[in-house]
């Protein structure tokens, strides 16, 4: 048997108030496909989390949410900017190419995060009809380096796409680990900053499957539906997806949840401090460690723990916690850390 | 508070048996995207139940595991024979001329039912540049009407289809109830008949989410991680998704759910045999009851049941049942046809 | 050698001004993609003959201009309402299924042509998120079947269409016979009855390559240039293109060309009006002519000439007739059906 | 008026051999489609030229040439290695991603080459079904860059590709370019070196509009019929397009087009090598001269000659030669150059 896998919040099973939630939603029938009460309690739910003006709108993961998402806002010649880790670009086995038909303007970037100078860069083309027109900037929050748009730093997007006419996406997945390091409302990195449409992941974060989409131009809502289908998106027994998001979005169960794994986090980067050869590829930001050590000491490490190398060239790998992530996991591994280094 | 659905299975909840194995799949760490042992129980069900040389794949849907399926055996200027009442037809939001790219070459049939005759028909454009070519056979089963193929129906299809180059695919959204009604084993209509790709719909026979695209081809194989990952249908906790389709395949509770749900139809169908102005649309061979009655009769029932009106002109409505049917819904509702009947 | 061949108006050559047309054109250096003055001129040409708010885009081939201005009005989860004769439907190898992603929704119609209430009868999935959204209509004039529609047929399609929220499409391949059997403007059966968008073949009529999109709708002008270049249309050396066009658009010799070719199918179906066997199969409305005839014959003829059976249960064939068809060509045609009609 | 243009090979018109070419086709009937002799002769032509194994199918246009040799060798979710500078990831207004629905895995590169170390870094995610499999490295022959790869480096790429299981795609939109920079056969650089499948320019050397596909890898033959044809790059009358690409390949008018323009490549890049503040940025080998010069020079030249900026920040400018750019119209260029730079 494994210790306490650090190669994903993936890896984690489904947070006792969801499954409980899951179980209270089997109560005889409910119309399909979301006629049901738990999917209206849903959708005031992300009324009262995002705002009156933000409709929500529950998928299977999320892939999914940003294929759905991404379609309400793209033509058949369009682009999109992202950063080169997007794992639209990276990660989901081409569908942005094949399933929306469009080009990634991938752009290298510090720490995952993209800039308005990066957006402005890219828009040389717009008017010219041999090339992709750009007309949607998608980042990732938190990154796929686990670091953190701040606020400001949404807004500056915002802005910067939205003088040139572009929309602004954000891949959520784990958007609750950003608003927890931020210590602010989900609407504060969303709403309030000028974002178009986003997912909101649940699955990562204590769910079993279940992400939304949630869309803040209203020019955009009535499309959603038809696209969720067509993505194969829908759930038929959809009461069960809409009951895991109205557990994760009750008492704050997704700040809790994200809170914790982000402290697990810091306290695993917090204790490599002192571990030789072992240092810290990214700040520390969410739920994601990245360090860089020795060859040695990951192979040692890979023999007991479950984890992923990030770039083998430079020896770095990612070392994800979850809601589920105990200090004493921590700890343990910590300790053979140690280990590894001291006899690597 | 209406009374027991009939618009849909999917207006069912979830099996004990199945919430009970999402449940326990609830335990620790566990690899995600299939690396679990409950998914390893789930390949190994599907070939004690379909043989050796099936390979199964858990899906979110039913539409995803029809795009699935069908995309491993489509080229890029292929056609798919179906009849012009199936599914991937009429109800995925056009998801098979949007994700697949290719043309539904549909046919009329009775019954919903395709014939060899039917393929024949369709394949005078092979080679032909300037015609979508015919790659792919798809059929339901049960259809989408009810009624189901027998062995030796889909033996010969199969023969035909092959015969002319062709493979085979079977939309099983309803699969369990097509085996409950013919009293056979799962590969009695698959494996066994010539069946090259199929789907075993499990959210409509008690699951929550889940169903397998199953793969006799073993040529097509290697594609399906790929397939699958890009068209959204992917779960990261993989091991609910499996858990529920091994409950499902352990201790026949398939057939159980299938063949209960199948005789509640039948006992309604029954039922009305006596109501004068009602009559049966279609043979009914499984869950679904498609009856011809008159609208005062539907818009009397309307006001308090949920079902579906199946084609206004000839006035036939569409009435299933599921699982956790029972005798008593049924009888309460002949009641009330009986009633509303009576004051028509 | 062949005779002349009656298989398609393809088979022509080029006219001897449009030849001259392109030969002019080759002098010195021109702007590449369509900034120079020969397309300036067809810009121009496209306003006077259908008015001030039509734009012309040229294309290279008919299935190109569909695709492009089809192209144009539809979304991600959209259908299209044609008759099931149609070109993009039959023999456009997929590409409105492939390319565009759409369904559509063929309806089957006498001699070719949609009515209004075939418009109507497909509308009843509107709203539904489990179904294509129609919203464009696409016929064909002249049809598949050599017949056309009239001035007040297109204005009444037009209405239905537009009524419902769709915009009209007109496959134009043939454009130019329609308006010559009606002996009218080209104007009279575009821009002025309500078509949105169409094509204005050339090919068929006496060009080389080369056929127009012709836009009536504003809103969806500034995206041609960028769908007519990913659809592969876009010709390097357009001023080209552009001559040919030009040329059929000055002295209406798109006019005289199709006139004649249609008075070319009138003489060889009057003059089969008292061949024993043989009757038309459609009325002869522009330049093709679709006869009955006994195998007997058809076999005799096609050792001789060039011409396509089209319903081979029905026994019925095509025959096409081009702008260099002679009253010859015909009348030795006819000797030979006749002969061969004497001897089956 | 301009003088000579210098933007681009596009800009000439047709070689008078090839004007007179496509007259000569102008004769009678023939069969739509390809079903001609003109169409016979130049398969056979690709015969003599690329060897008895190769087939060659004629298109429209370069893009429309890409596409379809691309499309053969592509399945639905692979990815195309290839330089960032290629034709296909910058200038075809996104038709490799919304056409075939892959990825394009770009490569940064030194003037524009790839090399057999550039592919195999791009293999790490085969196996893995969250990423685009890469399946095809697709070349530029010239380069965008106007640099040419020897037959030696093609051959390293076509191994390190097949070693990898890829197959070798090269864009020879300046393939004569390339073979007339070497002075060697157009086989040189493609068959005998292992090659899959290419295309063969012929516009930009002289042509209207005519490119050819050529297959090298018979398995993938029989597919090119049908996706030239859903691809929208099918001419019915085929025989003006088959006829200008025979032209190209008698008595090598091919090579006497490129080679002149080459030669007025090198005329123009020797004129400027004692012009004070204008240097060469690429190495010239093709009908290509990239000059990076000062601001002020090119927007004195920019008042009287059409040519393009390349990349801005590095003040980059390409000017292209054509088969009929005259010494002459060189040297006037170079006269310009001098003044402009003698005043700047």
């Amino acid at each position: 048997m494994y210790p306490k896998s650090f190669a994903s919040d993936n890896h984690a099973g489904v947070h006792p108030d969801i499954m409980e939630a899951i179980a209270a939603a089997n109560h005889g029938d409910a119309p399909a496909y979301g006629g049901d009460r738990w999917t209206s309690d849903f959708e005031d739910k992300i009324k009262e989390v995002f705002g009156p003006g933000a409709e929500g709108f529950a998928v299977f993961n999320g892939a999914g949410a940003n294929m759905v998402g991404l379609a309400l806002m793209l033509g058949r010649f369009d682009a999109i900017i992202c950063p080169d880790s997007a794992h639209i670009a990276t990660h989901e086995a081409g569908a942005a190419e094949r399933l929306l038909g469009v080009k990634l303007m991938t752009v290298p970037t510090e720490q995952g995060k993209l800039s308005p100078a990066d957006i402005r860069s890219r828009l040389g083309g717009i008017g010219n009809p041999h090339v992709s027109q750009p007309t949607v900037v998608s980042i990732s929050q938190a990154t796929e380096l686990g670091t953190c748009y701040s606020p400001e730093e949404i807004a500056d997007l915002a802005e910067a796409a939205h003088a040139a006419g572009l929309r602004l996406h954000v891949d959520g997945a784990r958007l609750a680990n950003a608003a927890a390091y931020f210590d602010c409302e989900l609407r504060t990195i969303t709403t309030d900053v000028g974002v178009d449409v986003f997912s909101f992941g649940g699955t990562k974060n204590g769910a079993l499957a279940a992400e939304a989409v949630v869309v803040l131009d209203p020019s955009l809502t009535d499309a959603v539906p038809f696209l969720r289908r067509q993505s194969l998106q829908l759930a038929s027994k959809m009461r069960f997806v809409s009951a895991q998001l109205s557990a994760l979005l009750t008492n704050d169960l997704w700040r809790r949840n994200a809170a914790h794994a982000n402290r697990m986090a810091m306290r695993l980067a917090d204790g490599i401090a002192d571990v030789p050869g072992v240092s810290l590829a990214q700040p520390v930001q969410s739920n994601a460690v990245f360090a860089a050590l020795p060859p040695a000491i990951t192979e040692a490490l890979r023999r007991r723990y479950l984890f992923h190398p990030w770039d083998e060239a430079a020896t770095v790998v990612r070392w994800m916690t979850a809601f589920d992530t105990t200090p004493e996991h921590v700890d343990d591994f910590l300790d053979d850390i140690r280990k590894a280094a001291a006899s690597a």
